[in-house]
Order: C-alpha cells, then structure tokens, then sequence
C-alpha cells in the first residue's frame, strides 16, 4: 500500500519544535516593519492573505514549505481531484470511496481533472437549468396555476450548514420575489416557526438527503407534508429531492423532480454539487450559482500551486498547524468583518471538526499528535462588543483568521463623520489584527495589552457570488491540506455513530419497550428518570 | 481594603491539584449506576442539573465546597446583589461601580436586596407599561394615525445579544401581528438587509446605548433616519431611545421616549433592564416580560445556597472551574437541544468571555492560574451533524453544558415512527451525555470511542418567558461565581479599548490624514497598502 509521511515522522518535525520554543516576537520594537508586512503577503483566485501578523519568519516558512513537500500535500491533493481513494482507513473495514467535491466545479478551465465526475455534475446541472427555466416560464406551476415563490429547503449537517451559510451570504443577489426557508432540527418548534411565514400554495421543498433516510430530515418531510394535506394541498406537487440515485427518496410519486448526489461526495464537503445548487439556483438564479461555482473551481486550481507562499489554502493551512501543533493553541477563531457570513463559522465547524477532529491514523494507528483544532467565530465588528475582551487580555490564547472586503454588497453606504460604514469596517479590521498582534504596554496593569497573539487576513474585493465559490473552496483545501498532513481520513465520521444507537435504545424506552419484558437498570433509564422524561409524549 | 481569597490562594487548591491527577474513570464498568445518576442531581427555580457525567465523586464535590467557601463565593454574590462596590481594581483608577443587574428584577419575592436600584427599576417599567398601553390603545401612532407593527432594535453587544438571543427564543409567544428585526454591525449590508424586509411607516426604531456614543449604533441610527427622510417620514415621530440618563441620546427633541439605564448594570449583564425590556414588552407583550422577569428573580434568589449541592449556578460554576483549571480544557460547549435557543450561545460568549476574559487580579497581580475558558455552541441536534465527531474521537477534549426541555413550545408535533418529534430531541440529547461519558471499544480503532468526556444536563418543563429568565439569570451568575473565584473584576472590559484607539488611527489614514502632514511608516499605513485598501470610498 502507498504509506504517506505525517507530520509527526516528517524529517523537519523536531525542527519546528525547536523554532517553536523560539517565536518571533511581534511586541518587539521594529518588528512589524513595513518589510515584514509587505513581504508576507499572498494573493491569488481573488483574495490576498496578509499574514505578517503570524509568529513566524522565514526560518519557519522555510520549515514550513518543507513539512509541506516532505508530507507531498500538493500531490495528495492532485491525486484527491483526480479520483483516488482517499477515504479509506487501511487495513480495516471504512468507506473506500473517492473524494470528489472538486468535480462538482471543474467545468471551467480546460479538461477537468475526473472527467466521469464531472459529467455527472453537467449533466444535473443541465437538468436543474431545465427545471429551472420551466418555474420561470410557467411550465411548472402549482395545482392552482401559480408560480412558485418559496422554497423551504430540509436537511441537516453538510445538507443544511454549507448551503444555508451560502444562501446568508449572497441573499444580497437573490431573485427578486423570491425566498428561501429552511428547516434542520428534529425540534418540532423549528418547522412550526417556519410554517408561520410561509404560505404553502406556493411554496416548493427541497428535501435533501444523500442516504433518503436522515431521520431528522424524514421526520421533518413527514411535518412539513402533514402540514400541505390540512391546508387540502397535494405535496407531491409541491416537493422535489436531493439524494443518491436509487436511495428510498429517488421516487417519482413522491417527488416533482430528483436531483442527485454522489457516494464520491462527503456531505460537509456538498455546498457546490446538487445538495446546494437546487436551492441557490431557485434563490440567486441560475447565473449567480455558475458565477459560486466557477469561483470554487478558481481557487481549486490554485490550491495545487507547489510553492507555499504562493498558495493561500496551503498557507492558511500550514500556519494553523503551526498554531496548534507547534504552539499549542486549541482553538482557532474565524472572524469575518461581514454580516453577510454569520453563519460561515457555523459551516466551517462542520467542515473542519467533522473532517479533522479525528484521533486514528489512516492507516488505523493511535495518534501521538494533536489533529483538528476547535473552530468558533462571529462576525466583527460585533465580536468586537462581545467576546474580543478575552481574545486581547484573557489567559487562552486564540489564532485568528479574520475575512475582510474593500466594498460592501448592497450599494447603500453614507460617509458620517468623515467615513462611511464600510471604511470603519475594514479600518477595525485592520486595528484589531494589529492590536492583536503588537500589544501595548501600560503602567495599570488591567491596561496592559500582552501582543503576540497570532491572527491573519484575508481580503478581497465584494462578497460577490464567485468570491463566495473561492471561499468556500480555499477552507476546503485548507482542511483537506491538514488531513493530509496529520495523516488522517477527513472524509469519514465514524464519531456520530455512536450517539445514534444510544438514541434509539432511549427512544425504545421512552416507549416503553424493556429489553426481555423486564424492568432492568440502565444508565439510560436513570437518566430518563432523574431528567424527568418517563412521563413526556 | 477587603481581600478576599483566589483559587490560587485557597488552602484546598493543592488537594483539589491532587485530585485531578486521578478523575474518576466515567468509563470503567459500574461506575455510572443508577445510584450515581440519581445521586449526582440538583433541582432548583424550575431546573434539573444532572451532572453524574461530570469526572467527579463526593471527594471531588466536597473539595470544591470548601473552595466556594474559602472564597466567599456565596457571601460575594450576597453582597453585590445589596450594592456592594464590586467592579474594582484596588489601586488602579478603574470603574468604582456597584454591579445591580439583579435589582432589575428584585421586585417579585419580598423587600428586594438594594431597594434604591429596584425602585429605579420599577419606575422605568411603570414608564414602559405607559408607553405600550398608548401604542396599544392608539394614543401613540404614526404621523398618518397608524398602529406601529414593527421594531427596528439598534444596538451592539450587551445591547444587542442578550436582548435578540431571548426575543429569539420567545418567539413563540410574540404578539400577533407585531415583528422585531435588529441592526448591530457596522457593515452597511446589516442595515440594508433589514431596510428591505421592513414598513418604515409603521415602524419604531428603538436605538440602544448606555453612553449614548457607541460609533456602531449612532452611524446605524443615522443610516435609519436617512431612510425615514428619504421615504419623507419624520424620523423624530418613529424613533425612540434606551441611554444613561443626560447621555446625548436623552433628548425629546429626536425621541419619542427616552428609557433609563444606569451605570450599576453592566452592558453584557442588561437584558432584564430598559435594554432588553423595551423589545420584549413590544414585541411579546408587557406579561410575558413580567414572567421573564420573575424567572430571573427566582434564579437569583436560588443562587444565594450556601450548599454547593443544591445550588445549580454555583454547582454550574465549580464544575467549570474543575475542568477548566484542575482537568485543564480549554473551552466549554454549551449545545442546547432547542432550535429557539440557537442565538444564546453567542450571548453568552459575550457575558462570559468579556466578564472573565482578564489576566490581572482584582488587585492588579498577574494572575498565574487561567482564568475564563472559550465558550461556544450550536443547537443540538443539528451539531451532531456537524462537530460532535471531534467531540467524540477529537484529540480536544471540549467539556459540555446540554440544555433541553421535555416538552416543545408549539402546540404543533406528531408521532413518527412511534415517537414525536421533542421525544426524539431529548433522547439524543440524554443519548449524547451518555455516548460522551461512558464511551465504547470496539476493535476497529477507528470506531472506538474513549469517553470521559465530561457533560452535564440542564433540563427544565418548557421553554417559556419565566424559563428562559431562569436560564439567563442562571449563566449571569455562573460566570461571577467564576470570576470571584478566580479573583478578577468580572466587570469590566479594558481589553476592547487599544482597538477602538487602533481604528481611529486607520480611519484617519484612509481620510488621508497624515500625522505632523507628512508621509511617514507604520504598520497601519502598510497594511493598508497590502490590503488594497488605500483608495476605498
């Protein structure tokens, strides 16, 4: 079998550790020259990541970059886009399934790099397109002869958090006249509040599951479906699906239309192929999506750049692991100074824990390193007002990334004291990685900034649908990158497992049901008890 | 000066040290019998805390009582309610203010404990109840003689995140035909978003800052009045304020009505005051904010135990402070099994991070120990599609805080394959609790879960006003529990200042302001340059 080098037997390894006991010291008079920033500084695929803000010189990038070449990231990477067999634990029974997001949008530039994998993605392009077009020109209207107005999309984890935090991005490009709810939780109150706003006549669902058998997911189909029958609506003409073609859900009596997904697609990794192209194009119009996705396709041709310092999700890649596996920090925050992405933190918490917060080797071994940090993050500048205390003066230290844009979406601005809001956006932006970064001595020690907390920017122009693409696209890379480097499968989740079979034993014995037909203690039934539930239903 | 004693300093720190060198092992057989769940659980103002999934036993819970004792924990919090001088840091000018949050809602259980700031309290309210009977009755309208149906909520943190994460969780018992919506960030696009969703002609805007000068909130007053203008409404007849008394925003000339906050009640403590008040009694009606209220009363009154055991915010605090400084875990997970609850998390970031976020002690030292940890979360159970994997067999451990309720707060669930929909929350989130605690092996490595992954269960009826006042007014006292034992002024927040000063620099840069008139370096002028923000505006 192909054996790839981790980070903990890469020959730099025990070099890192030594430069790590030495940082570079930001606070230090003559520091953050304008040397230092204009050097670290990197752009590509429509961003820039300024990074002089890091604890890092060029003795660490240079360790860096080897650590990279000597762990062969690139290539992985390369060989991930072009179909091999990445998720797999060698040696044991796992999923053995490529890894093929990227083909979703590798219809761009030139020959695509998993030719088969990207038919399928033009092919249900295509058919979306069609679909599409017949709800714009009133081939597909409701029982009623309406167009449809609504959409209420269903699903959960990667079915729910990358789409939905997309939609929140670029709700400033959606379709005039239209909308888009969505439902998650198996929380009966989080349909019921959506049912409140919507009016059903006219409202498509999207129900999307890879598998046709989330529970959350059915459980809420099932809700919403209840729901159109007492308003004496046939749902079968109001519901379309997303799913895996000849799943329980690829069913043409219960549904308008079925797009589908591929097994060679993770569900935190799904935002660009049907799992959220369904929803966007009947939100943002179909434009729109071709611009999200061509902006993906963009910064994944430029993730295969071999040079560290010329390749922003290897970067931001690399320098999170210098943050957490060399200097020890736990978690890593996002910050975008962008209301638009308040809910991108919440994706990436999917995308990165579910992907990396793993402690078995791909080839089923114990790991002796630490693998994916935490990820949080709220937008500034309301962070700002809220949890930024700790971040300047608190005793955990947090690496931050913040995102930044020069000009704003809607084009509604007003210069007020000299400034308009987006100026004093971005000029927080820049204060607080500064801030961060430098410190500033005071005699009243509760004044005293200690500095040397380690963060960086990335910057682009708008919060355009092809700038969203790209960012979505380079935190992919970024975590696939880190995968590859703790040498851990990123494409399983084998952890929730777990959790599900003791869900249903309690749901068992919340209806009653007792294993041989008596009473017998379990941790289950004491916790029931003492939590109040035996009664509940 | 009176000195109370620290973690660090309390006679039972090194036992308890002693202690954390052999937790108890949650997943050695019979160690999680009915006796220990049903032993390790506290009811109290409308809660269960269950907390037998916690790395403790009777030697561990009496430590931590003596430590609470040793630092006077309950006879500190006894003395701020009564006015005490708390937000102090002896022999450094600082803030020399009283800490009164709870007299805002000192006025349902006998003579209140600082009977002064309870009057001013009760005044405001009899102001607010006026207020709303006129917009109820018609005595208040609109230039055109129209009901007003619709708040606009101008505020940034404490102003905004405590108040918009209970309105969202009440929802469920807003009044008919009224909607709130909130504007916090300085990006425009937070103000666009909402201009486009809102009547201007009918509705209030009601702008929120205690100084009266919060950059954030003014620049949005002014972009919501703009709009008025431009719509040829009369700002001044839609626009009312909650400030400090003689802040520059109590003035009759630009507001309806001006509502009172005072300099005892700290930003990120003021939901139950004017700050949050206003909203909830226009948005859910002046009774369900009385419930919320009295719920919040009750958890303070709860709150003043002495015994440890019955106490469920002192019980929430020491437990923190056994994880965090005796297990060593760096953050805390508080995952609500509630859709309503999805903002509450980001409140209690604030509350939490920016209370206890500090590295000097009360009396100015360099503290040695750590002090507040990182708080985050999402609803459950749609984050265990998406983090919990790192939860279970991440190389982090992240202690947890579950909240759930037995029964939903719409009227609106169904049987689904034998269970309803809030069945089948709970019994994930008990399953959860369960699975992280007690673990599993398996001889697939990358299916063996580890467990000792420490939780506790918060678990109340249903989540109403006077419950969610419970659940606020619990997480306010948890977090000075924690910020009195670890002997820092939970008060306060220097740590924002050196990036307001920072901002200011770059916003004038970007005017093209130029200390002493020439060009001269800095690193905010460089990154500037590097981030293509030179010729913005």
């Amino acid at each position: 079998m192909e054996r790839w080098q981790s980070l903990a037997d890469a020959p730099v390894y025990s070099h890192l550790l030594e430069l790590a006991s030495r940082p570079v010291d930001l606070t230090a008079p003559g520091t953050l020259t304008q040397a230092r920033i204009e050097q670290y500084c990197c752009s590509a695929a429509g961003f820039a990541l300024l990074y002089a803000t890091e604890r890092i010189n060029d003795e660490t990038l240079a360790a860096l970059q080897q650590l990279a070449d000597q762990c062969q990231l690139i290539e992985q990477f390369r060989q991930m886009r072009r179909g091999a067999i990445m998720n797999r634990i060698h040696g044991y029974p796992s999923e053995e399934r490529q890894v093929l997001h990227t083909a979703c949008r590798d219809l761009f530039a030139g020959p695509p790099a998993e030719p088969l994998a990207s038919k399928q993605a033009e092919l249900e392009l295509a058919r979306l397109k069609i679909f599409l077009e017949d709800l714009e020109n009133g081939n597909l209207v409701t029982g009623q002869g309406l167009f449809f107005d609504t959409m209420i999309h269903i699903g959960i984890g990667g079915s729910d958090l990358g789409p939905r935090s997309v939609y929140e991005a670029l709700r400033a490009y959606g379709r005039a006249g239209r909308r888009v709810y969505f439902i998650s939780n198996v929380d009966p109150d989080d349909a019921a509040a959506v049912l409140r706003q919507v009016n059903l006549a006219t409202t498509l669902v999207n129900v999307v599951s890879k598998s046709g058998s989330t529970l959350e997911t059915l459980t809420n189909e099932t809700l919403i479906r209840k729901a159109f029958e007492l308003e004496g609506l046939d749902s079968a003409r109001h519901f379309i699906a997303v799913t895996g073609e000849g799943s329980p859900m690829d069913n043409p009596v219960n549904y308008l239309r079925s797009f589908y997904m591929f097994d060679y697609i993770g569900g935190r990794y799904s935002a660009t192929s049907m799992v959220g192209a369904v929803m966007l194009g009947f939100g943002l119009g179909f434009d729109h999506l071709l611009e999200f996705l061509a902006g993906a396709s963009m910064m994944d041709q430029a993730a295969e750049e071999p040079d560290l310092q010329q390749n922003i999700p290897l970067l931001l890649a690399m320098l999170g692991i210098w943050n957490h596996n060399f200097l020890g920090f736990s978690t890593v925050a996002v910050l975008p100074y962008s209301q638009a992405l308040h809910r991108f933190a919440a994706h990436l918490q999917q995308c990165d824990m579910e992907s990396n917060g793993k402690s078995v080797s791909r080839y089923g071994e114990q790991l002796t390193i630490k693998t994916g940090p935490i990820l949080w993050g709220e937008p500034g500048t309301n962070g700002q007002h809220a949890f930024y205390q700790l971040l300047h003066q608190g005793t955990e230290i947090v690496p931050v990334e913040f995102i930044g844009f020069r000009h704003n979406q809607y084009q509604q601005d007003l210069p007020i004291a000299g400034s308009t809001s987006q100026q004093k956006l971005v000029a927080n932006l820049l204060a607080q990685s500064l801030a961060l970064a430098a410190g500033q001595k005071n005699a009243n020690p509760n004044k005293h900034f200690p500095g040397n907390r380690p963060n960086l920017i990335l910057m682009a122009d708008r919060l355009t649908p092809r700038v969203m693409g790209a960012l979505l696209a380079l935190y992919e890379a970024k975590i696939v990158f880190q995968g590859f480097c703790w040498n851990i499968n990123s494409f399983d989740q084998e952890g929730v497992q777990l959790g599900k079979e003791l869900a249903g034993r309690v749901l068992g014995l919340m209806r009653g049901e007792r294993g041989k037909g008596c009473v017998e203690y379990s941790p289950e039934n004491a916790l029931l008890k003492m939590a109040g539930l035996e009664k509940t239903g």
